[in-house]
């Protein structure tokens, strides 16, 4: 049974506190919070919001916002043990001054309300040593989570990725709804077309699956869209349109 | 029993072909087309490439490209039956040639090797009357899709919303793949982010679903995600940047 002391109350730490609660091999001793209302949701485990009541453990799990690790990290005391942080844009090395470094990087979007299990979720890894890199896919292991060994050069690119296909793409589907309610349609009439999209990146490469009056230059078509658009819609059809033609084009 | 005549061989022709000889109480009598050689998979129906051997039916249903509709409405002798299109960026009017008019709109994705149920889909449904409009619902009803009333002017708004929904959706999913490869990180790794993103969109409005570094202002991540991308894709990042920092600034 290997010790957690939790260092964080938000998102992904709360799934993480849920879900690591639930293995065999894995306890969280201790949730430390510099503020003590958001540790009140954090039942039947010692909380503390000071330093250097931090208790001793296998290992420190730094799930904080991303620009409060560094503090975090400089404030803690590790001695020998593993000090981890989950953040898809952090480099380990931001965790230096202690001599046993890792990161845990669970990628999905965590939304408090909603319960996420780590089922088949792809959990991001990597370690200073071979030895804590077993411990980590141990611990990915036990919440069922899908392992990437990614160093951390990839794990930078691979979140600029995450933002353009989740970030990015949830802001098109708010413009969809908005065009939408502007003219009295039901937003549910473009889910399963959402669904269907998203579905087929699974099915095929989304190079492949492109369709659409910019891959077709339907000029027509596309006049009569820009036609219907506010000038800030405007901007993105035609540089989304522009990027969707030279992309295919090079290759046509 | 109602009698159809098919226009049309594409992925919506095909698929609708599929559907409708499924159902009760309608039947395909007859496929046309310009071109012989796309008939040769339209199996145990009367098939034609002359608009003067069109058979008489009950129903004309257009699936031919758009740019084509007008062109195939203007040469079918309908009498005084029912002339329906598939567009979603085309109005009833273009079929003004004929007394009796309609459109059918499925709003999905459809690609010719991946079978389609209808079941769940939208169907988007406008006729020139009521008795035309209730053919339809049947016709849609029998699909087993969803039905909506939507007319022309809403209906070229859902499709101006469906391309940014679906088709630059996609083109956000392209880009993610290109960071992958040149990363070395198998895009499967996304998926899941992918399918989440889509599907909250179900759960609750894209705009309160709206997370990421351009909602937090968080501008050394943003910095950093610049610094890693081609000239197109920073301008892609820049623009949906600003437009969600422009869209959430306004009501924070």
């Amino acid at each position: 049974m290997k010790s957690i002391v939790l260092l964080g109350t938000g998102n992904v730490a709360t799934h993480l506190f849920t879900a690591i609660n639930k293995t065999l091999s894995f306890k969280i001793v201790q949730v430390y919070n510099h503020n003590y209302k958001s540790l009140e949701n954090f039942k039947d485990v010692p909380v503390t919001t000071k330093f250097e009541e931090i208790s001793q453990a296998d290992i420190y799990l730094i799930a904080v916002k991303d620009d409060q690790i560094t503090r975090v990290s400089q404030n803690l005391k590790s001695n020998d043990s593993l000090v981890l942080h989950t953040a898809g844009g952090k480099s380990m090395e931001i965790l230096n001054t202690h001599p046993r470094t890792g990161v845990f990087y669970p990628l999905q979007t965590f939304s408090k309300k909603k319960e996420m299990e780590f089922d088949n979720i792809p959990i991001c890894l990597e370690a200073g040593n071979e030895d804590d890199y077993h411990i980590l896919e141990n611990l990915a292991g036990e919440l069922k989570g899908k392992v990437y060994r990614i160093d951390s050069a990839q794990r930078r690119s691979l979140h600029v990725a995450a933002v353009f296909v989740s970030n990015f793409v949830n802001y098109l589907y708010t413009e969809g709804e908005q065009i939408c309610r502007e003219n009295k349609i039901p937003f549910e009439i473009l889910l399963p077309l959402i669904k269907e999209t998203a579905h087929k990146a699974s099915l095929m490469s989304p190079y492949d699956a492109q369709t659409g009056p910019a891959l077709r230059n339907d000029i027509e078509v596309i006049e009569g869209h820009l036609a219907q658009l506010t000038a800030q819609q405007k901007e993105i059809y035609t540089l989304l349109t522009h990027s969707i033609q030279n992309l295919h084009g090079k290759e046509l």
